[in-house]
């Protein structure tokens, strides 16, 4: 029995149309419908071996559905949802199993109407709508081709992006649900790697997938049957690779210093979370390791603190550039002037992304360059403040991911002899700390009227990860 | 650490090649290159969210190479193999990581020399080959297109197919291990239910997908971190669809004959295995359930008995058909003459696949109807001997997999008051018999020079399911 139950209620996609409508802000008896089509099966190169299927997100929104093979249209005039479901062959339900009732469709989702394809075409024709609005992604080759001219594929995409920002109590639920028991996988990494670590005088030999492979089943143990993307489990040097997802590395057991970064959430109905966790492989920090440790953990609580509807993002990430540029000084890794340092960019050496971005039914979800709430940074020097030009809102989901990193690519580049930035770097002090790797501490968060609720639940601070892992 | 170790030999792909080459029949100088692709990574539609990357087969045989954006280049008249490695920015290796060097690749790999996509095109027109060897789905667009027309793209596919048929000894052990390893998975999944069982007099309350979870989980601690195919996680009536792949419903407590159906096997550097085990929800098989089984099992182990060099595969299925009709008529489920019913196809109410098939680099592997060793039925009666013209060899891994289903949309088509069948057909039995749903009991074998390896190692027999489930 999983050990938590994830929220029973049907997502009430009704709404999901009324937010998009009301965006398009189109005459509300316009004679418009929307057309999307859900995904379809793939199968991998030329063998008959399907892939993994995984609903189209903006499909999700619209329909709840997870299988393959529907469209859905939604007539504006009187908000009715037609779901236009696939046509099994009689052999294909040999192999694959009886399709649900029209009636269960209607039990299951929130829609009005189910079509079949051949239906649907009849519907648009005897609907004849002046403007059918779709997704740019949208495949449209369903369609009658007499109706073709009448799409406008300008304007659906923007409003459902919109739409997505902000999110409805049942979208919170999972999210939430998500975060705690990703959550739990985070602690049930830590003890393990507790229960082995070399401190026992055991020998400790112990492979990243073996961490993938924890994480995957703690989630799909409570009904996280897929990741929300591909889990980063980086050990040692690794930690400093933002994007390793290779996870099939032993892990260092000769280097006290070394630490474990897991970047990984679990999705459930197409819901996801992002959180990362840094901790010791021997379970106890060492001095080095603890100090960089700390450093990213005052970076990621000051922002925590002032997170609420109305704050800029831009500010945040100044934030965490502020006290991760003036604490690598204090330690002597950068050399000179705050201000100096931050207007030239140079902090980038040890902190090159971006401090976090929504999240929802994408991992990096909607709300980015498009809308202009968050963004990953685009430059080498700075970040281009004109990307981060609304204020946070109420009902957002985003995460906050300080980080430093001792990345030999990034340290090279900017330490060599020939880069005008070397007398910025303290090379000594690099060396001392270098053996530390990376350090990333991740939560995903959900903005409330008066500040936020951390949906993330999985212990940051030193003291409780040492006790996790056994000390 | 993984419980146990997988092969740690390099694969020989030079001999792929050299079997390639022989199959190719092509003078042994002659200027020819072949040229194939492997697989890029591609993101979940219009998302960033990258999708986790499997090699394509054929250049995995050709190479070894797991990681995506590589090329490969073979030189007939030298026996050279070109290794082509993707180019990665700096800005992407702050982010990926450092990419191997070329003196890594040349150690890790059995090519002889390494090249960058602009030095292959270089390369490409040194040799200037009169022609280019490539699948008919190779990607070419990054060969230069005055290459182009001497690309012949349909003498490659049958001879690779040919080579990969007969198995290496590197081959044989990697597909042993996962065979053993999944062997292992199907054990912890028949364990799991018996702790759980409801004879304990405890409410019986488990998802189909914590048997996922379980079953993906043993594989990943030993290092088959990926699936050969969607597992099948089948319970009650849901063991008569033969490809169910929802793994989301509750395994029914109220049904003393239900059965759980896992079809499923692991893969290991694209090497997979394909295996079926049917075990009771309760721990112990109802005496209907005992039944049906017993006869499955009758008829894999005829066909495990007489399996070796010289067989013909439909000679094998035939030996199915046999025994399961005549069983079927034993116990009254079909009415009349076996022979008879076997000439009309009528068994195929209750068992509508092959027998097996050929697995390796993909789960139905070359050798189907291209080669003209195995096939799926292709026609509701009976079964097309002409494509089961070719004995089997020694090396050759296939799947006996026999099995006999009450589907509903199956016996409804085969029994229907309009069906010119009817009569064949002991209604009252197929009732008595009908709530246990389904079995299939499939092992992965090795052909030998003598019979075959059987590389299947979970048990098989009711006393041997009933112990492992308690009992």
């Amino acid at each position: 029995m999983p050990s938590f139950m994830p929220p029973q209620d049907k997502i009430k996609t009704r709404y999901h149309y009324l937010r998009v409508k009301k965006y398009l802000d189109l005459p509300p008896k316009s004679n418009t419908v929307i057309y999307h089509r859900g995904g379809v099966t793939h199968r991998r190169d030329d063998t008959d071996v399907e892939l993994d299927f995984r609903q189209e997100s903006n499909f999700f929104y619209l329909t709840g559905v997870e299988s393959a093979g529907y469209h859905v249209i939604f007539q504006f005039s009187t908000d009715t949802i037609y779901l236009v479901r696939p046509t099994v062959p009689l052999e294909e339900q040999l192999w694959k199993g009886i399709p649900p009732t029209d009636q269960q469709l209607l039990e299951k989702y929130d829609v009005d109407i189910v079509l079949t394809e051949n239906e649907m075409n009849a519907k648009l024709q005897e609907i004849n709508p002046d403007i059918i609005l779709t997704m740019d992604s949208t495949n449209v080759a369903a369609l009658p081709p007499t109706i073709l001219p009448k799409i406008d594929a300008s304007l659906l995409g923007p409003a459902i992006h919109e739409a997505r920002l902000i999110k409805f109590p049942w979208e919170k639920d999972l999210l939430r649900y998500t975060a705690h028991i990703s959550s739990h996988a985070h602690i049930s990494l830590m003890s393990a790697v507790g229960r082995r670590g070399s401190r026992h005088g055991r020998p400790f030999l112990m492979n990243e997938s073996e961490l993938e492979a924890e994480f995957r089943y703690v989630c799909a143990k409570s009904g996280l049957n897929r990741q929300c993307y591909i889990p980063i489990i980086a050990s040692g040097e690794r930690a400093s690779v933002l994007h390793y997802t290779d996870n099939n590395k032993w892990i260092p057991s000769d280097n006290r210093h070394a630490l474990i970064l897991v970047d990984a959430g679990g999705e459930l109905t197409c819901y996801g979370s992002d959180i990362t966790r840094t901790f010791p492989v021997t379970g106890k920090f060492s001095s080095e390791a603890r100090t960089i440790y700390n450093i990213v953990l005052k970076a990621q609580k000051a922002v925590l603190d002032q997170v609420r509807p109305g704050v800029f993002w831009r500010d945040m990430h100044t934030l965490v550039v502020k006290i991760l540029t003036q604490e690598l000084i204090n330690i002597g890794i950068l050399v000179g002037d705050a201000e100096e340092i931050i207007q030239l960019g140079i902090y980038r050496a040890f902190y090159f992304h971006g401090t976090g971005h929504s999240i929802g039914l994408d991992c990096h979800d909607v709300g980015g360059t498009d809308i202009g709430i968050l963004s990953a940074m685009k430059t080498r020097k700075g970040y281009p403040l004109e990307l981060f030009t609304r204020p946070l809102q109420a009902n957002m989901v985003i995460t906050v991911e300080p980080g430093l990193y001792f990345n030999d690519v990034s340290i090279d580049m900017w330490t060599a002899a020939s880069s005008p930035y070397k007398k910025y770097f303290g090379t000594e002090k690099i060396e001392k700390y270098r053996k530390v790797g990376g350090v990333r501490i991740e939560d995903t968060i959900l903005i409330t009227e008066i500040g936020i609720e951390n949906l993330t639940i999985a212990p940051k601070e030193v003291n409780d990860i040492e006790a996790i892992m056994g000390f």
